[in-house]
């Protein structure tokens, strides 16, 4: 079959490799119907040291179930199904709390023997806890925003939910990339009457004001902080929602956050050590939060508002690539061509 | 009147400075009946630069209105109060919040015309919103136990409260000075079942134990973890409370706190960066809280079981003096001989 293997900083190839199929009793093969590229995909095009057995890549995919180990039990062939980014048993403490990321059993895609979502198929191990099925049909228009659910827009909630937003808290989003305007849609979800978006990107803050941005600041750094203060009688928000990852993005969160409030990352931090001292943290009581989602832990949740049309977190989309167009894809992305690329094998 | 002034590290004297006395309609002059020396006195104790001024020193106090202001409408004279480490105005939104340490016209003991605790007497800026009134008597043997809500015991519990301590979680706390003990306290409050006590002096811990600790771990660092790990299924506490400061106590709080859970830290960070990266933290959705403590907040939470007897904090003091045994105080507790301080002026 077909897959996507990155052999180093911006070395994307298509290639051909074994098939997925079942190896352990609980796997199943997932025909991937729609997978997409990540922000996140974007680190490894940046620095991936050159390696000639390469990297599978994707993480997010939607597809129907082909087929299932003997021990498959809630699943069967034919199914639609939602893969999320981290495949987990669901049965283990952690998932039972909702820490799928902190499964005891569970993984990552392209890794371990396990492939990524930008192919044909896919082998999910651990099937009856990883997918969520869903009633669609594999030409529904909803499919790019069941997609979402498979990151970003879970990702966007998470960031939303560990920092407690709530209509009694003001908001602010930093990053206008997918993640960032998930949290947007999120935070509008839990009733944040302000919300404000900063992003440089006029394209892109223009669909966070669709998913209710009410406020967006192009500026960065001193600049920025200063017009989010000003934005909210100098105090800066309750709840800021960090979808970078980068340290400047971090420092950009400290400046506009209110004294009492949460700071939650998103973005995958591109830094181990950051400023969590005295001065404008510990002394003005600053809550660090957020991580890696577990976004299992929200599809059932946000599924129903995704089914019936109330959001449509698709629009992160803006351009279409079969697996031949991937590399291009990711060029696209990096250059900020694209603010999301779907993929269609 | 006597009060104590810092000239520097290790250079703690007594000295006759100008009477305490109403400067503006909104101040309240407290005698001082009880005062104490802090684990935070400790930090100028160390690393102050000489200084002919001078600083007051001393944050926590309770005693006696000698005088009020004529804007001063809560308090009359011979009331006996509770002096918060922290000075506010009790109206203000941080304030209706219960974030006083962050109100909008506040201030710090010892700095900007304010006098410090460790003396005869106190001006009491915005006493109507700062001080606490209790219906005790001034030989009442709650004193000390009273004390302790000027700081330690609030702070600690700031740790458990932020840290959202409840019965369905287990807890680390690390450090055995008074805060750290103060928060196994207010941990077994919460209903936490397993209470980890992370300390090396054993007359400290003994107390802890009596607070409320389920075990001890004398050991440190990677041993440290080690023996909290095996305490805990290999697991880590869901919250860890970090009464130290150090760096050492941040990176042992990263080793023993659980996927998921949350570090609250009120020992005062001695440090600007620390590891907040992926590795450990972000990868593992860990949350980090806590910070300065708006002790005031929790005062009227706390009295009751104070007033009764139900508890006994006031336990931590292991040493009285007068205001002319405050510099041996000083170094007494710099030296571990003594645990916490109780200045009788």
């Amino acid at each position: 079959m077909k897959a996507i293997v990155m052999y180093g900083a911006g070395d994307v190839r298509l290639e051909t490799v074994p098939d997925a199929q079942i190896v352990n009793p609980t796997d199943a093969v997932v025909r991937v119907v729609q997978a997409c590229i990540c922000g996140s995909d974007l680190h490894p095009y940046h620095d991936m040291k050159p390696s000639s057995a390469g990297k599978l890549m994707g993480h997010e995919f939607i597809g129907v179930v082909e087929d299932i180990g003997r021990e498959v039990s809630t699943l069967s062939k034919g199914d639609f199904v939602i893969a999320p980014f981290v495949w987990s048993d669901g049965t283990c403490d952690f998932c039972r709390e909702g820490l799928q990321t902190s499964c005891r059993h569970g993984g990552f895609w392209g890794a371990n023997g396990v492939g990524g979502g930008q192919a044909e198929a896919v082998r999910v191990p651990l099937a009856d806890g990883t997918l969520v099925k869903v009633g669609v049909a594999e030409d529904s228009a909803l499919l790019p925003s069941l997609l979402t659910l498979s990151d970003v827009y879970g990702t966007g909630y998470h960031a939303a939910s560990t920092g407690r937003v709530s209509p009694k808290t003001t908001v602010t989003v930093i990053g206008d990339g997918a993640v960032g305007l998930m949290a947007v849609l999120s935070a509008k979800r839990l009733g944040a009457e302000q919300i404000i978006l900063m992003g440089r990107h006029t394209s892109r803050t223009d669909l966070g004001i669709e998913f209710g941005a009410t406020d967006v600041v192009a500026e960065r750094g001193a600049e920025g902080i200063e017009r989010v203060r000003e934005l909210t009688g100098g105090d800066g928000t309750h709840v800021v929602l960090e979808a970078v990852g980068y340290l400047e993005a971090y420092n950009q969160a400290l400046g506009v956050v209110r004294p009492g409030g949460t700071i939650s990352r998103v973005g995958v931090p591109q830094y181990r050590d950051a400023p969590v001292g005295f001065a404008g943290f510990f002394g003005s009581n600053i809550t660090l939060t957020g991580g890696i989602a577990p976004v299992r832990a929200y599809i059932d949740e946000l599924l129903p508002d995704v089914l019936d049309g109330t959001v449509n977190p698709g629009k992160v989309f803006d351009r279409t690539v079969d697996l031949a167009g991937v590399a291009d894809g990711y060029r696209a992305m990096d250059q900020r061509e694209s603010l999301k690329v779907l993929v269609t094998p």
